[in-house]
């Protein structure tokens, strides 16, 4: 089975979850600069989640470049991904809507957390399809750098309730850590 | 002519109808962990829809894989199928922020039942265009597994105003049923 | 230049116009029958123009087929159709909310009547590109169906003042003409 | 690496920023002409935000077209871009609800401000990856079109404090300069 429709699936709905999250940006009362100064916190969040859904679509298509074929284990991992990444708007506006409270910003690292979990899991479900010895197994490797993004936002969530701002700067560190795409696959694929 | 736009639509309306509902999540007032508790109907709810849309994409994606053609039969029972899920959102939104209550259940699973016609009424417009011995025909045989679900809808709808958890258990149990791809068109095409 | 991004941009316009439309229908307080009736009109304006926008997309779709390459013309003809398909959500709200009153429903065949225009334009723009001699241009000869949906819409509007249900009926009957996909183009595509 | 799922994510965020703005629209409370009179600026707003939404579409499809593969930059430069552009809706929304008052006016300025450097940013991003050489960067040539525009918004945004109608027309020239497709891309590829 070709992996079209599972790239066009991903595309429209990463598509939809990174544009939505401007609807639940709330016109503020008022036409001056004040006025939009209350929005700081909710537009901090939104750019933040931003980033974060084109990290995981940029991912998304590096990975599934090197796929060749899907089975049923790859579509299901691949929707459990999707939803996590979908509750990314809920959680967004409401860590934004709150002003980065304890609570708020914790629950969004625990959604970021399941949905590094649910990509991990995705990419041992294509490795399992395509055997331990194909390009994309010896790409990933260790996969050093998901364990990584993994440990800090399990950090992250606790921290949270200690220190709001400390735990989001965890959370904004594995994004700067995924900014660049994944070497790896690509000095794999180049160098093949 | 051609399947390509007909895929092309479908993922996109299938992709923005299992999105769109995390803009009904609404957030809660409050930030500490019981304001989300009061979430929890509705979040059960969207899961649930979540499962059910992503199954009807699957299970689409199977089904119109086996198909070469389209007419202009297939394109409007394709419409038809569209039209019920686009309604799942709603319904789902209904259901949560009531708590589960017995016309909503019931409603919702009149809305599953239609999908489940209207997914039956696309599949014999394909056999239809294809021919009964084509491999989808074979493949579908007797289509015990869509009868099955259809009965467990209609039984649904009337035990949720005697129990809404019993006939919303019955959904749950046809997702179940649904869960894993078809089998039988994998096998058909795997074996042909 | 190609047609794969023209009818990849269109399918998700359309796509998001038939499903945002389900957005628009506000969950009604209570949560018997009795609630769910107080939304009747709301819904058959909603499934109307589910229709409209299922007959648009699928005619579009047998134009599109016929198009070999597309230029700047073509490209603003089509976006000028989406303008005024993207209205149909507001105005299916807006009658639906009301009731049908006279001002709604004429207004929605204002836009109806400007699609069937814009869809018009965009026939002759790819006529235009392709040739007067093209199969397209013999496909649709003098176009009797666009101009008589056109004259019904601009019939539908002013009887929408005297009697809205006649003007809303002048527009259903058109939906009714247009259900059967453009047959002139599909005869001549199998007959060449 | 392919330039297709680029074109496939971009075309569906921009399809989704072109559509939600008629979320927006709230329906006039009343139903008759005066009702809807109110939403006039709104509405203008509606429109020319179409219109520029309309032209990045129709601009990043003829630039996409010249590419041939894309890399890490690329995607970055397409994404950085597209959060520009996502920002569309709310500004739009803002400015229309406020009747055009000058801090909105000024504001929707810097989005486009920032759209078009992100434009720019994006061509140079894909000069660099395929040559001085190569035809799109003879098409390119000076960019004095995209310089053109940089400069009408820069100046249109601090007149919109002295007359938000002055600012806008500004806007309004851009577009109209735009309308037309990049001749230069179009000729360069003919002549080739």
């Amino acid at each position: 089975m070709g992996k079209g429709r599972l790239e066009a699936f991903s595309d429209g709905v990463l598509a939809i979850i990174i544009t939505i999250m401007v609807l639940d940006l709330k016109a503020p009362v008022g036409t001056d600069l004040a006025a939009l100064k209350t929005m700081i916190p909710t537009f901090i969040s939104y750019v933040l989640s931003f980033i974060f859904v084109g990290i995981y679509w940029n991912n998304h298509h590096h990975l599934i470049h090197t796929v060749k074929t899907v089975n049923g284990s790859i579509l299901w991992a691949n929707l459990h991904l999707l939803f996590w990444l979908s509750l990314i708007p809920f959680f967004t506006r409401w860590m934004g809507d709150n002003g980065f409270t304890p609570v708020p910003v914790a629950l969004y690292g625990v959604i970021l957390l399941f949905a590094g979990i649910a990509f991990s899991i995705l990419v041992h479900a294509i490795i399992a399809h395509h055997g331990k010895d194909s390009a994309l197994a010896h790409a990933i490797g260790k996969d050093g750098k998901g364990n990584v993004s993994i440990a800090l936002y399990a950090a992250g969530i606790p921290l949270s309730f200690v220190n709001p701002a400390l735990g989001y700067s965890l959370y904004v560190l594995v994004a700067l850590i995924w900014f660049v795409p994944d070497q790896r696959i690509e000095r794999e694929i180049g160098g093949a």
